[in-house]
């Protein structure tokens, strides 16, 4: 069964079991896993947050529940039509449609949250319930060829901007590859220095522009990549707190997204730079750490997901030096340093 | 001469001013148009803000202009080894790379606005003198094939995300098309919408997903394909003053690149929606206008570029019923309606 069938039998299921209920003369209910701080717990073995046992119980029979309830099932109804349909839609759009049910929502906020619910109530994503963020995922560049329904994509034929991986990522299936590692960068101007100076070739590397913030769509692309085509993940971004955690969210996943840090984290995947440790070996161009700045730095340190030694000392040295460097500060050296000097050395380093 | 031949004689050309005057023991001068707010007009006949006759003289023999002169011999030699090597940077690798020269920048900042005075100086975008903006353009998804270098991309064979404009678009050639139009949408939720229900085939159009506010190259692309296809473009956003504006940029450019609006207006695309117009007759979902709402559409009745009639009575009407609509809210009426009812009504008003 592929995960769409999946999804609809969940799905499907989830009603089913209602029915039956109703049929027996059994009050509905639906058991929901929390979600609340206290059930997110850090798994030291698959090393990211999932969710512990806890969870609740929604009954039928509590006044109170009874339009939450209403609420799941209409998302659960809606779902299983665009499943069926093989559509997707936005949280957004789902938000308006509701605007034609019998049961309503007060806002948007509130139907993501059910929607949240009913994704760990059946253990699925909810883009497996057709159910997509609006923002596309990274740009990629290099020899890896992919399949989107009929249409075959090179990701060194889509143009410099390269292959934007789509919402809809797990229904995109790997083809072909040449390459034997993956090179993430944090913004489009290192992406396009790596793309212009060749670097995918020189690397024999896949370049991916994470725009800031991994999507989702991103973060499984990584994960799959790496898991699927054995290919090792390494992330470069601007040496301060903020280019730490959008790594360390690749890596690890998000506490928000305990329950579906399965799907996405990539816990394997190797931060390479830019660390406090190159901002002093490469004598780059730095900013003063910012009070907020050290305050994240401190907050890194007691995170779970920081507890390597490499972390703990990086985090440390920076607070110590005081300074941050963004990874585009490498031009000191001239356009192409980072290229011929900088990922050689680091990549060699990381390598061996 | 192709674009990139024009920009290197013209950063030649400058340098050899300079040399001119010193061999002849005259003070260097440079004349630099003014970007000063009372030198940039509204253009009732191009439809768009351009740069009135005000210069400024910059002179070697004034002791203040010295080194703003250096920065822009600096800067001008940099841009003219990067056209010559046909490589590019961005802002921010160009103010790294000027902490290995001889002068100095403050910020980022200064070596921008230097950067400015030599495109309004020399004629030119900075994208001609390889100096890029960090940011992809928009997403476009429909038959057209483009070439960029020796790669043809077919942007119906590109993904579901589509092809990517890059921020090099004045180097990718039209190749080939078979569209009769251009539906140009603000968010990337309303574009896999119009993809996945083939808005593309149904209407013989390029559907473009902005991204919010249009990137330089988006509004670059939309241009050329203006121009060089004769294809008329449509633009469908949210119905509020910032989903008005986003198309006021793509039509009529803007106040601060008044310098460079020739190359990236587009004074004949067109509005779609939603107006206010489209929230009562369609009977949209809305939410009220907020006190920054109101504000913000008063000061488009009193900007240059909103003072046709469409424009003067949309937003009256809009104050009037005090009301806003996001584009995805036509879904209230299903996730097809926009593609079935909404898209073919306005079309058809508009085009005939």
């Amino acid at each position: 069964m592929n995960r769409r069938e999946i999804a609809l039998q969940k799905l499907k299921g989830l009603g089913e079991m209602i029915i039956e209920d109703v049929t027996k003369d059994k009050v509905p209910r639906i058991r929901v896993p929390s979600r609340s701080t206290s059930n997110i717990i850090y798994d030291d073995k698959k090393r990211h947050y999932i969710l512990g046992e806890k969870y609740g119980i929604r009954s039928m029979g509590n006044v109170k529940q009874i339009k939450k309830i209403a609420q799941m099932l209409y998302i659960a109804n809606f779902c299983k039509d665009l499943v069926k349909r093989n559509k997707t839609a936005t949280l957004r759009e789902l938000y308006y449609v509701s605007e034609g049910w019998d049961v309503d929502f007060a806002d948007q906020q509130e139907s993501n949250i059910i929607g949240e619910d009913l994704e760990v109530t059946l253990g699925m994503t909810r883009e497996d319930l057709g159910l997509l963020p609006e923002e596309d995922g990274a740009a990629v560049y290099g020899e890896l060829t992919v399949r989107e329904g009929d249409i075959e994509i090179n990701a060194l034929k889509a143009g410099k901007s390269g292959y934007t991986i789509p919402p809809t990522i797990d229904e995109v299936e790997f083809v072909d590859h040449d390459v034997e590692r993956v090179i993430a960068v944090e913004t489009m101007g290192m992406y396009h220095r790596l793309v212009q100076e060749k670097a995918y070739k020189k690397f024999d590397s896949l370049i991916v522009g994470l725009k800031g913030q991994a999507a989702r769509a991103t973060r499984r692309f990584l994960k799959r990549v790496n898991e699927e085509l054995n290919l090792p993940i390494y992330i470069c971004n601007d040496g301060d707190p903020w280019g730490f955690h959008i790594a360390m969210v690749i890596i690890s996943g998000s506490a928000k997204l305990a329950h579906v840090n399965h799907e996405l984290a990539t816990p394997d995947a190797k931060f390479l730079g830019v660390t406090a440790t190159d901002i002093i070996n490469y004598d780059l161009p730095t900013d003063p750490l910012k009070d907020i700045d050290i305050l994240r730095l401190k907050e890194l340190l007691r995170d779970p997901r920081y507890k390597d030694d490499f972390w703990k000392r990086e985090i440390k040295k920076m607070l110590k030096i005081g300074k941050k460097a963004e990874q585009q500060s490498f031009s000191k050296y001239g356009l192409e340093y980072v290229v011929d000097t900088y990922l050689p050395e680091k990549l060699d380093e990381i390598e061996t």
